[in-house]
């Protein structure tokens, strides 16, 4: 896992070594609003899960902080719940700093707790935004976790993160306005088009301090891995998720080329001169492309 | 505008023509989570930089969601507070469905403005995590707003949205939890490793409802401004933002010819093998930019 955030050499050779033993697990994208209770959450998850004899590998992907370095709070101390648990595996991730961040090292991540034989791979990430979108690339099943008080359903759907969710989880149920807030997630969800064969995401209500809801969340995302096996939508999921990081790959290469290129194609002789008003940005990339030939290899 | 967005073919000849005379405009961004008050602060901040004699171009990027396509709310009609003010101009960009996204299509609009002459141009974001990391980006001045009642400081640091702030602004000042929120934002700030010459973001508090302390933030961001330039960080800044938008272009062209190419570069047939476990991706990216020579060219 430490070859994966240091993006190590030898990296494509495990790729590689790891690839015939991937595909099994189930791979779970947790989500949702600072305060929402996200780690509580994944960790009532992950016993719920160990509950019914399931392995567990945790990625928790926190955008890297010059504060911290990584996660701000106490958060993955509650993680230390299951630290004397041999079916749970609990990595954190730091976004950022990375050739192709998030979209580069998650999914080799998740392709190595998959491959290492972990029956689900739950992936936490922080905060809202462009970041769900990545996790909605990455996951078979994205959860997206909302709790009364931190704006309301229409907020929510103005955020663009219904869209994204297969799995909708109203965390602290037990707060005023939960009502409320499911009532209103119903209504934005009925206003959405969708095919008479599509999946309805289903709202599940969960208490996650105390574990109210947990099992019950589980079977709902049984039952869209169920759902995603039966409609054949698993292989779509699955073939968009690889091209993505096949393409994340790629231009990452490119992009370590391009900083590295030496004479006219230098990109930062090129921004500077964009930046200057002396060049435009579709020049520049012309520029940059047709110097490619010398330097697209692998 | 129209032609950035629907990525006209005749886009890069008149990013040409409009070079000479980009460079001039204080490019800002404002963002924040959903609830902090964006449209309206981004509507008092204009009708400010108004009595101040300042013409504004103003680019709203909402995510397109399926329940609107664009704009979910009335918030945009409030817009229309400046509707028969020449030295307004307001246009709402989709975020998804472009090669590029925002990456891509959002600094062109911004250039377009530029050009135009307009001395302000508003970038405002909706959603928080990694789009204030764009729009870090694509601004001289990052201008992020809180607002009590929506998550802690701390929670805020923890979202990552501290370290991208050039001005922080605490909407909605009236409000109970505003002075903890301001405290929680200054320990947080205070926190962090800055150089002693290092700008260090302030923090004003506004009731943008009522135009409270918004001649105050505009006198903020010009300070910002003025910091930019005696420091050389602006050329800096706008040097990275060429940058990253040449890279972003460079990248759509060769994703729309990785999804065009036929043979054995195929990237849907690459990425099923991926899928089926029966290649890696280090071994499809390498088999995608091997074929890169014949495909480079503009």
């Amino acid at each position: 896992m430490s070859w994966v955030e240091d993006e190590a050499p030898g990296l494509p050779e495990v790729a590689r070594l790891l690839a015939p033993h991937t595909g099994r697990a189930q791979v779970i994208g947790v989500t949702g609003a600072p305060g929402v209770g996200k780690s509580t959450t994944t960790n009532a998850l992950i016993a719920a899960l160990r509950a019914a004899g399931r392995s567990v590998g945790v990625l928790a992907v926190d955008p890297s902080s010059p504060f911290s370095g990584g996660a701000l709070l106490g958060d993955r101390v509650r993680m230390g719940d299951h630290a004397g648990d041999g079916g749970v595996f609990i990595r954190s991730m730091a976004a950022r700093g990375h050739l192709g961040g998030l979209a580069w090292s998650t999914p080799q991540a998740v392709r190595v707790l998959d491959a290492s034989g972990y029956d689900v791979v739950l992936v936490e990430t922080v905060g809202v935004g462009q970041s769900e979108v990545e996790v909605a690339g990455l996951a078979d099943t994205t959860l997206v976790l909302l709790a009364p008080g931190l704006g309301d359903g229409i907020q929510a759907a103005k955020a663009g993160i219904l869209e994204t969710a297969d799995v909708l989880c109203v965390n602290k149920a037990d707060r005023e306005g939960a009502d409320r807030l499911v009532h209103d997630l119903r209504a934005a969800m009925n206003l959405s088009e969708r095919h008479p064969d599509d999946w309805r995401p289903p709202i599940q209500r969960a208490v996650a301090r105390d574990g109210t809801g947990m099992p019950e969340l589980v079977g709902r995302l049984d039952e869209h891995r169920a759902w995603l096996e039966s409609s054949g939508d698993l292989a779509r999921r699955r073939t968009r998720r690889a091209r993505a990081e096949v393409e994340a790959i790629a231009v990452a290469r490119l992009r370590s080329r391009w900083a590295d290129l030496s004479g006219s194609a230098d990109l930062d002789d090129l921004a500077a001169a964009v930046a200057a008003g002396d060049s435009d940005p579709y020049a520049a990339a012309g520029v940059l492309l047709a110097d490619l030939p010398d330097g697209a290899g692998p």
